[in-house]
């Protein structure tokens, strides 16, 4: 059982100029989507965010080839999963070319203005002709109202869609994510979609690493990164919105998909807030809470409901950060447990309640250094992301 | 159950001019060792490495300044288990610093030439008393047979004594050490102790640098260091040994007892011995091996005897070093399950052999960019380590 945030919608309301599509092309069991389609009525401008993996999955060199030559304008992102496409050598390559190029020609548009992203367990071709053949049906269905049909085709072993909208000014923004690949079997995927109304050009991609960084670049779960972890954005400027609002709304639809991906988290009880405070910049401060939001004895112990004070320090004092352990703070919930350079059992009572009855957890540190401030989102460790891990193809 | 290599050694040799010692003093249940001495006949040369987290044991700093003091000259290591003496403030440093003064007087040396090492649960005050009230009884039992005795004294979680003896020449090493701290509940400590009666000055302590990079520096449970993180070196010159062949010996005695705590790992049923070979130096060989021995993805794939080339392949892949993937070959055991950019799914059955049916488990990955090569040492990630990590205070 993970943690919902919220219920899932029903229905998720689209930016102006875009549609959405999902389907089951055969590459999931019972009749699963398993395509799904986010549609610009005409070329939009588009930026994307890459793994940096050494292994790459075979969509990656296609896409960055395909915003190259179209300098960032994009018709149509094609998305499959149960296949990841990785390690599949040249011929990967080739397959998500030519998923591109079918689609391509039937939007009569230059191939280089569609982009693919495929997830799921990586060494297997991709079963491209499944895909071309339904590619037909899948433009049929695109509409305004496909948006969680999309969300459910991109899911992997996500145990809900995960579709969130933000409304800014006039229009909007509405973002899509998968499960973290950090923690997901074999290697799968985290991807991500933004789609925005408002006006962005391509030469704003500074803009999407931004957000990523503030937002998808918080979740860490194992700290297993995957080869085809993609983060893309599509602008379709149909309102006039500043530029600050869209960044805001952009940032506040990735923070919370980012949020969900980390409750989804593969035998996740638990969704933890690592609030690292006091740090000398804002890099250092994400760096410390990637540390204790990583640490398997931080998780073990909000699986275990123990308000461990000594695991969130010493994890802290490992990220090769220099601070005075004897000035830091630690705090669970809003129950201080370690400070002056000991620990507060008396405070320990009100620290469990927090971790025994909440389902949504804060672990936090001051390393009274300075003044920044930055927030992680991790989930704990249980059993059951043992099991569901160790028992993935046995 | 965790792997044992050997049979623990109903005795240990100990190198000339050094006696040994355990008895139980009150910290531990059921009358079990909790408190040990290693005596040398006369003051010999010694040098320490200590733990880089930012939260220190108090002991590390007391020796740090015994060790100043006396120009790595040492008489006696006294040392505790059931308590870390750490996040313990200034009193934890007046404690440890009174049990080195109450042990000098009894053997009428300078406080200097006393060390003192605790392991255990954090927080919580030294029971001084208790230790200084054992110490005659402590001295009295320190004898050329008791390195044993002190080998079950330094235990915490570990489920066997760890000692190791390497002859050298016409001497020898002798090694002991107590549970890996990073996978430590609570954060107690890796300890490690080598002994030599081969002839080593202070100056060498470069020596114990090197011998720890190439052994304890080489395991990892979960990445989780140690505010108490220590290992000693003492060495009584009482035989005229070649100062390689006794670094030989040292760098022989740590592996061992490294390859040890690795396969004592909590919940382990498996040690894991990561290759990794092509690299452009050490450091990176070192480097990458410890990504990929720290990967929850491929240590819950080793419990689940999954032969999963492809969590490999990506815990290498992020490691930050480059690669080209498409060159790189994984190996699991003797069987070749990636290589040329592709899987071998036809080898799958052969790795999965080594997995099912040996406890000593070979994952190895060339990164195909150079001549290096290095071997780090872990353990599987089972359920049984999350409910030793998640009940321990529960």
């Amino acid at each position: 059982m993970t943690v919902q945030l919220t219920p899932v919608p029903d229905h998720i309301p689209l930016p102006a100029g875009f549609r959405a599509a999902g389907l089951h092309c055969g590459l999931k069991k019972n009749q699963q989507f398993d395509l799904g389609l986010l549609l610009a009525e005409q070329a939009v401008a588009a930026s994307a965010i890459f793994t940096r993996n050494e292994l790459l999955g075979a969509h990656i060199p296609v896409c960055r080839d395909h915003l190259e030559k179209s300098g960032g304008r994009v018709r149509a992102v094609l998305v499959n999963a149960r296949n990841a496409n990785c390690a599949t050598g040249q011929r990967g390559i080739e397959d998500a070319r030519l998923c591109c190029a079918e689609l391509a020609t039937r939007l009569r548009c230059p191939i280089e203005q569609v982009l693919m992203a495929s997830t799921g367990p990586i060494g297997a071709p991709l079963p491209r002709q499944r895909i071309v053949d339904h590619l037909d049906a899948l433009l049929a269905r695109a509409s305004r109202d496909g948006g969680m049909d999309f969300a459910r085709a991109i899911m992997t072993t996500d145990t809900y869609a995960k579709a969130v909208h933000t409304t800014v000014g006039a229009g909007g923004v509405t973002g899509f994510a998968k499960g973290s690949g950090m923690i997901h079997p074999n290697m799968a995927t985290m991807l991500g979609f933004l789609l925005t109304d408002g006006s962005l050009t391509p030469a704003d991609s500074a803009l999407l690493q931004r957000v990523a960084d503030a937002s998808f670049h918080r979740v860490t779960v194992d700290g297993d990164t995957s080869p085809n972890d993609s983060l893309f954005l599509l602008a379709s400027g149909s309102h006039t919105i500043g530029l600050g609002k869209v960044e805001q709304g952009l940032l506040e639809t990735g923070q919370q998909l980012a949020r969900t991906i980390a409750a989804d988290g593969e035998g996740a009880t638990r969704l933890v807030t690592v609030q690292v405070r006091g740090a000398r910049d804002e890099a250092e401060a994400t760096h410390v809470g990637r540390i204790i939001a990583t640490s398997p004895l931080v998780k073990t112990a909000v699986a275990g409901r123990d308000p461990n004070w000594g695991r969130i320090l010493s994890a802290a004092g490992r990220a090769g950060v220099t601070f005075p352990a004897e000035l830091a703070r630690v705090w669970v919930g809003a129950a201080d447990v370690y400070s002056g350079g000991l620990p507060h059992p008396e405070n320990e009572p009100a620290a469990h309640q927090h971790l025994a009855n909440d389902t949504c957890i804060v672990l936090g540190i001051d390393l009274a250094v300075g003044k920044a401030a930055a927030d992680v989102w991790t989930c704990d460790l249980t059993k059951d992301y043992v099991q569901i891990n160790a028992d993935y193809r046995s």
